[in-house]
């Protein structure tokens, strides 16, 4: 159990804790689920997957899947699946597809980005080198495509596919400007929903799908996929303003040293005049050499706690989304992932 | 009509060449067997599915498409379809896959190798970004994908995502030493058998799948497509020996100058003394500043010729794995594709 900032603060020692303000961790969910086994194979089928004639793909492969990540988009497919008649083998094959596509776009945007440190690991074209990052990059995808052909639903491979356009879109489309501010928030929110949604969304679907889901039912699970993934990347945002080195795998104000315009800022920058923000607000382009006095002029404009507003709306929203869903252990799951998306630290 | 080395020397106003010796263009292969009609449907289709709502993607995906190239591959595709039960609305689409995964290996491959030129005109990441080519390339992977996903012949995208596979290992595994030959030979041809003829084979393949073809003649377009491919490698390894940058559209003497070791090369130094050959041989890198040296080294002693020798038997392979089709005009096409591999300038 991870506990909020707010409770961290307490003692907590013999003090019983209400349950409602303690945030689930994904292994919690997964536990209660008893989904634990289903993401075992997945991650020995990635394991076997990766295995190459090419030994630098081999290795490369290896350590990126050996990097693990929370398997988040894996559960969701596997659990939107169970929302439907479920049946492992089947939902297993967009499950590792999903996070062998999610793999080969960090890998790819790590290369673009010259990001040195993912996860508190070094990157993979930092360790290797770019044409090694760059083909197993490729052959990741060529993997997630190899793993969907024996799926008899043909919406499953078009889901991927065109989240993986959609991706790709997003990578190329940054936030320019802070203000006006209408005009930052559709950039902010078409990217954060090309980039990261998208990805969250093919996995619910996907999940659906194979779940022998309505046309009603895929939709629903459209909807909540893609808001799960937009507050999730808004959480993600918000970390790198108040979470450090150590929890996140890479140095906190990582996206205002790169340039990088998220919500928290979008919001302060609206709602303040100290001269920092002013200034950042005309130029678009935060001073790399300011990054510790720009956080502390979001956090002290509210920006922060405006963009975590943002997030539970968007997953009330999400919530909504499953409401004619009969209530099982794989539907409450669905719901407890958003609240462990709303309150992760990490 | 294109007329091979040989006859160029001849006065040729007047002077009725013999058949045999004429070489077939693509377009004459075309027009005879009347493909051209479904090749253009293939070109449409490429242009529509490369529109994006990504301006740059859209822009470069454009470019990309527009550079043309022979569109072999999706030849292959078709006409291998035709030597069974002809469907084009099926058949175009592992056709315009194969040309999009092609397209996206090649901007990829000049992205790592910093190739300027290709085909006469500037690489996609020398005229945008490299951030916008590993892009390109990406969403061209995805469209392919999201090509095959209506293809209910589940064997189709398990070819093209086994090739794009063995395609990246290939890339990774260049060919280090040109001493022992046989060392050399192992390493060309896996390389060619993996870089080039991976997709030759997969075309060809998902041809006859989609038309029909049984177990047994899928393998007979498996050999055709695989040594037409090794055959079409080696023939271009020897043009960047004797063609020029006009109908190279890139410099002649490219390989050498890059280090890539190539099977003309690798058969000079096996058959000569001459100390430039020596030389190359102990230290495998090509020194740069005498390509034109070596150039003429390679052609006196003999390492074109026998490349050359090696890519008529490795095509007659490929045309012995066609011998118990019927004869129709597509099997009288592929047939053709073999010369037009084997004497072709460009």
């Amino acid at each position: 159990m991870v506990t909020t900032t707010l409770q961290r603060a307490l003692p907590t020692s013999g003090v019983s804790l209400p349950v409602q303000v303690v945030a689930p961790t994904l292994s919690d969910i997964i536990e209660r689920a008893a989904l634990a086994d289903d993401l075992a194979l997945v991650e020995r089928t990635m394991v076997e997957r990766t295995a190459s004639r090419s030994r630098p793909i081999a290795a490369a492969g290896a350590y990126t899947v050996s990097a693990g990540g929370k398997r988040l988009r894996a559960a969701l497919v596997l659990l939107a699946a169970r929302l439907g008649s479920y049946d492992l083998e089947r939902a297993a094959r967009p499950a590792v597809a999903i996070e062998l596509l999610h793999a080969a776009s960090l890998v790819h945007d790590d290369l673009v980005d010259h990001t040195l440190r993912r996860r508190g690991r070094v990157t993979v074209h930092a360790r290797w080198d770019r044409h090694v990052a760059l083909m197993v990059g490729d052959y990741f995808f060529a993997l997630a495509a190899n793993e969907l052909a024996a799926e008899p639903d043909p919406r499953i491979i078009r889901f991927y596919a065109d989240a993986a356009q959609t991706v790709v879109e997003g990578e190329l489309r940054p936030v320019t400007q802070l203000e006006p501010m209408s005009v930052a928030l559709e950039q902010y929110f078409y990217k954060t929903g090309a980039k990261t949604a998208a990805l969250f969304e093919a996995a619910c679907k996907a999940g659906i799908a194979v779940g022998g889901g309505t046309a009603e039912q895929v939709e629903a699970l459209e909807r909540f996929g893609y808001n799960l993934g937009v507050a999730f990347q808004i959480i993600d945002d918000i970390l790198d303003f108040t979470s450090n080195e150590t929890a996140l795998g890479k140095p906190a104000g990582n996206d205002l040293r790169e340039g990088t315009l998220t919500l928290p800022l979008i919001y302060a920058v609206a709602q303040s005049d100290a001269p920092l923000l002013r200034e950042v607000a005309r130029t678009a382009r935060p001073n790399p050499t300011q990054v510790p006095q720009l956080i502390e002029a979001v956090i002290a404009a509210g920006g922060i706690s405006r963009a975590l507003d943002e997030a539970r709306q968007i997953v009330q929203q999400a919530q909504s989304a499953l409401a004619h869903f009969p209530p099982t252990g794989a539907l409450q799951a669905l719901y407890d992932i958003c609240d462990f998306v709303l309150q992760r630290q990490v």
